[in-house]
């Protein structure tokens, strides 16, 4: 069993859509940083770096508890964990690394910084919304062309990069762009949101909003289970 | 043989630092981005998202050559290529792993950022450089919080992530922040600067600091053999 701590952020959605594609069981643990509970000390001891998501694998390396924080990291852990969603081939594997990266140093600071610039920074800020409006859609271009060289962002496999990727583009039109001049993008974003796996993954992040904007936390131990974090 | 494209930038260093601790044999193609030869058709064939450092290894996969862009990916490519600077174990790689992942998504973007703000963006930006300036700080104290449970940054063994991380530190002056109340990365520090690899590295990068900022490219072309990518 694995437990996810996790809200709705991209970084967690990341692995919503990978635990639900691996049919893996686990159980969420709902930890609400608009509410600080990132820095709950029982919280740093499993994540110094207070970010969510973290998972601890119950049956990791040894048949021991293993904690896993950073989004890249716990997806890398458990593709290899499972010898599913990455290449096996060296020169594969490491094509589809250096996208992973593309997007953990990339894509997700870019497009994060930009959303705190258009929606939460004061104004008077236009020069950092430029920068970061300008540096996503450069990357949203880049996206456009490897997706026009290659069907998935990792290679010839759909892989943990696909997974890591999308929910840092499901706000696409907040962030500017349009898939209707990005084809390949619109191909591909499309094919990802048909998967079963992907459905249910999605299902739960909406869950977690719902309830969190109706503010019926009660929603969240029935859907849940084992219910918050911070109550745990 | 590995080609190395570079110039002088922290993530240029990590790839000098690692490959003159692994005593790779390796060529320097410059790049000088400052001159946008990044954007040179020639170079996007290479890393498509115009950023170095990217090697090409003419002993790759199969024993064909092969192309890696992104440090982080490089780093981790090198390592399993030679087996060295990274724990075998699997809980303790992807112990390393989660740190390198917090260089890559935290440190960088943000010390970059920092940087930008601080450097070369236009006046009237205090809020962008409090907002890099306040996140960098707390990240110097995470890793000193880090060095002081653990002898090294990924582990009980010096790794990658020390050389990933170690080039980002080189300007903490800069950064506002004191060796003098982080005495973990002080030891730390101090510890990687003495390193013979190290010493080599920075020589070669101070190198091309200087013949740069006496645009006496001729020098470059002594000290590294195969001349400037642009003319290469």
């Amino acid at each position: 069993m694995i437990d996810l701590y996790a809200l709705t952020s991209p970084n967690v959605q990341k692995i919503f859509l990978l635990l639900e594609e691996l049919e893996l069981p686990y159980n969420v643990k709902l930890v609400d940083v608009w509410k600080g509970e990132q820095f709950l000390p029982e919280f740093i001891k499993l994540n110094p770096n207070a970010k969510i998501p973290v998972i601890v694998d119950h049956e990791g390396p040894g048949g021991k508890p293993y904690t896993v924080f950073e989004s890249g990291a716990i997806m890398l852990y458990l593709a290899e964990k499972t010898g599913r969603l990455m290449p096996k081939d060296m020169a594969a594997r490491y094509e589809a690394i250096q996208w992973l990266m593309i997007q953990m140093t990339g894509v997700g600071p870019t497009f994060g910084n930009l959303t705190h610039f258009k929606r939460f920074a004061p104004a008077g800020n236009d020069y950092s919304v430029s920068r970061y409006q300008t540096e996503a859609r450069r990357l949203y271009d880049l996206l456009e062309t490897r997706l026009g060289a290659s069907p998935w962002l990792g290679g010839q496999e759909y892989s943990i990069v696909d997974l890591a990727t999308f929910p840092w583009t499901r706000n696409h039109d907040a962030h500017g762009v349009s898939w209707s001049d990005h084809p390949h993008l619109a191909r591909w974003f499309g094919a990802i949101s048909e998967r079963a796996g992907v459905k249910r993954a999605l299902a739960k992040v909406d869950a977690i909003v719902s309830s969190r904007d109706t503010a019926a936390a009660d929603d969240l131990d029935r859907i849940f289970g084992r219910g918050r974090y911070a109550r745990a």
